[in-house]
């Protein structure tokens, strides 16, 4: 980086403008493992900085990233090319809370949870939890358009951004949508940025809507000696008219790793579903009635629980959470990817996935969230043997094929990021990622937000 | 336009290739009574067809606009610059109907009451209902992101697309989106061309959501005597967590209006809200109470209904439905803007329209969608007085500039298109305004698809 440029920075940011080998590390990382050095780590604490910052990296040609926690699955908060690691981590406050309009102002560095607390004392959440929430920003669960269980009852990021505040590569500030229920002026700037991984401006601010807490919630677990028959149950469940809060899924393997490393006491089972409705006390009832119904005409069900204390819910909860966190039972390497299709297509890529487990003998371990037809595929293998490393991805490259066959996403939630380039053109064809890359250069010209991202 | 250019036109679209006189002028206009000759309609039949022409189109520079049955309120179908009107009129099918995902792709010059017909019979409909619902095609209601009285509960057009068949003006063929409740690979290109407004591609066809009949709905008016009060009664029902699937308004000149031309039975107030609820029996029960119970506690209103017969319904909506054909009774002229505001400056909004009505003492008529804070602004004036046709866009100009400084927007559904352009630099600014005009280059770089509109 030009010296020139480099001090045009320390005098904007001062003590913030980190340019030691340590701190450079610290910020090379995130959740993909991969490590990519920048040249400088800034960390904003307002939007007039991220402006000045801009002006200089586009007069210099100096590649910027914007970060928040680092969470990202696919690489998106890593600078590639090196340059600028713009953290927005210090600007965490709330703005603006509207409660007539149920409405939130936040700074884009605020972590999902700490807004959680922050509105929960006036009776409203923020419906979007991915699982990171504890560890992740609002600007980069917008960036990635994140989802959580919740996903099938609230929808996603997407669902409940209102307006942005951001910076053009050039440093221009612009605001784009606005508290207007429906607003029809000009492009739907807001829905592009969101789930535009950090490459078209960096988000300074959110408009977010809130909800009303519900009154009641009931947590019930389905143990079917049939996966398919579990995965088709989750759309008879949908059109029956029940919307559920969240409807995940469990397999087999899964759930013998959680019962050897917790000693759980889990059913013996092909699949688990793990089922929340949530509502007032009788919606929570009439739903709950229509599930029990559903399932006693169902003959692949072991197993029908209902919690009816909150350290029950937690049981049921735990063999979902253990999993990640205890897949490493079976082998030391892991492709772990968040594919999903049409929801009347999963029964059928479950199915599939089997076979390409059967295929390249590697187990492969799935759950996630059935209610959104997204699955969390897991392929393990063992690092030390390079047969089993190379099918591993050869057998992931197989995945990514039969799910856009069943007219399915390479990626739910994760995002396309550095890893997984080489199969968006795959998904949506040569033309339309000429297209993305003519929008991208619409808000980027010399492309230096994010460059080394979606091949843009 | 080249003889060349309209011989290969001709050579693809036969007989429905239209260059007599009649025929463009059928095609010159649409609700805002302008009227632009087109130089030839075109009636396409298939994708192929559009894409076809658009090469031609593309090669030759002539301006291309996409046209569904012309009830547009801003302009958007007209051929302002002459050349092409590509009717989509024929493409009018449903193409698939997947019952499992509850989605369905319909071309784009199917007419939305047909659409709901179509899926009736499967205990489907497809929520959002512009007024204008006999006689616009899905296209058009997508291009304008229109919505209706239901948008309270279910939102609008955008809520309920999930993808599209576009064609380009270079005649790419594309599909965007997906069947996948999630979907992050790439931008949100669908998110991006609905409210649109036929400026940056030619939607061919559509993937839209449909959703469960409700069992059981109820329709109930309450009349106030205070404008402002009812219009606070809006927020505070929606803030109690009733969600009514409509929440309509109509002022008193709009009641007195209707009163005189209908003889109708409406009760004496300043404002009445109509109110819909929809969903399971108890639900509805349960909603209708609520909003019952609120009412007991706010003096201001002086008479509340509830509906017990479908006639009763009927006569309820009456009053809202027959305001626009009754309002000539006031004065022959009639400036008529969807404005829309954060909903909490509802009240706020109302009393600025009162001071703008004295201000220049024409009759300003107010109704619309209060629970999306959408108004319909009607100044009425007289043609043949030069003084009130003055004040008439006089008072609009503030009308905007009020609804601006509050937060609000120039059009809630109705689009920008040509009448509207002037304000839409007053809202979102020069650099936003500049960004949209690199996005539409990014689709059309030879300006040629409805180069007229939003002054881009
Ligand atoms: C254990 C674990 C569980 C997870 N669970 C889920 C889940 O349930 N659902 C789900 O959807 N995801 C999940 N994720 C992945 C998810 O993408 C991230 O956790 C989160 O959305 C990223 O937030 P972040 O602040 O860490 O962003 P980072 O990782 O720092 O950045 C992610 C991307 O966003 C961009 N970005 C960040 N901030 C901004 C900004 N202000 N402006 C512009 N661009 C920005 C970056 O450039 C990068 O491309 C999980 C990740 C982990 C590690
Ligand atoms: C009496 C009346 C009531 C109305 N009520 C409502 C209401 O309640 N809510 C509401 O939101 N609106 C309402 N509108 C306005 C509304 O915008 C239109 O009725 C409708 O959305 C336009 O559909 P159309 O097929 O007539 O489109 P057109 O008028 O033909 O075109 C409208 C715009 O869409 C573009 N377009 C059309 N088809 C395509 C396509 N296939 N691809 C790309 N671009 C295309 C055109 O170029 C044009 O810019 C009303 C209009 C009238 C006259």
């Amino acid at each position: 980086m030009k010296a020139n440029a480099l001090k045009k920075i320390k005098d904007i940011f001062k003590d913030r403008c980190l340019t030691d080998k340590l701190s450079r590390v610290q910020y090379s990382y995130d959740a993909t493992q991969n490590m990519f050095l920048p040249d400088v780590v800034v960390l904003a604490e307002n939007t007039r900085e991220v402006s000045q910052l801009m002006k200089i990296a586009n007069k210099y040609n100096i590649p910027v990233v914007p970060r928040g926690w680092g969470s990202g699955f696919t690489g998106g908060a890593l600078n590639v090319k090196g340059g600028i690691c713009l953290s927005l981590e210090k600007m965490d406050k709330v703005v603006e809370l509207d409660l007539d309009n149920m409405m939130v102002w936040v700074e884009a560095g605020m972590v999902n949870y700490d807004l959680q607390e922050y509105v929960k004392p006036y009776g409203l959440f923020f419906p979007p939890d991915p699982s990171s929430w504890k560890f992740s920003t609002i600007g980069g669960n917008i960036a990635e358009n994140a989802g959580g269980p919740k996903a099938v009852k609230y929808g996603v990021m997407k669902d409940w951004i209102k307006g942005l505040e951001i910076v053009l590569a050039d440093g221009t500030i612009m605001q784009t949508g606005s508290k207007n229920i429906k607003d029809v002026a000009g492009y739907d700037l807001t829905s592009l940025l969101v789930g535009s991984e950090g490459t078209l401006a960096i988000i300074t601010k959110a408009l977010l809507k809130l909800y009303p807490l519900p009154e009641a919630k009931k947590t019930i677990q389905l143990a079917f000696d049939d996966m398919k028959k579990a995965a088709a149950m989750v759309n008879r469940i949908l059109l029956s008219g029940v919307i559920p809060v969240a409807v995940e899924f469990v397999d087999k393997d899964a759930i013998q790793t959680v019962k050897n490393a917790l000693n759980a006491d889990l059913p013996r089972a092909d699949a688990i579903l793990i089922i929340e409705v949530d509502g007032s006390k009788s919606e929570v009832e009439q739903q709950t009635d229509k599930i029990k119904e559903l399932s006693k005409k169902e003959p692949s069900i072991v197993s029908f629980k209902i919690a009816k204390t909150k350290q029950e819910e937690d049981e049921i909860w735990l063999a979902r959470r253990s999993i990640s966190p205890t897949l490493k039972q079976i082998a030391d390497g892991k492709l772990n990817e968040d594919i999903v299709v049409p929801r009347s297509k999963l029964a059928e890529m479950i199915e599939r996935l089997q076979k390409i487990s059967k295929k390249y003998n590697l187990p492969i371990v799935n759950f996630g969230h059935a209610g959104d037809g997204n699955i969390h595929v897991n392929i393990m293998y063992h690092t030390d043997s390079k047969k089993e490393t190379k099918n591993a991805f050869k057998a992931m490259n197989d995945v990514f094929d039969e799910c856009i066959k069943l007219g399915g996403s390479i990626t739910g939630e994760h995002g396309v990021g550095i890893t997984k380039q080489d199969f968006l053109e795959k998904q949506i064809g040569k033309a339309q990622l000429e297209l993305l890359k003519r929008i991208k250069q619409a808000f980027d010209p010399n492309n230096i937000i994010n460059p080394a991202k979606m091949r843009l």
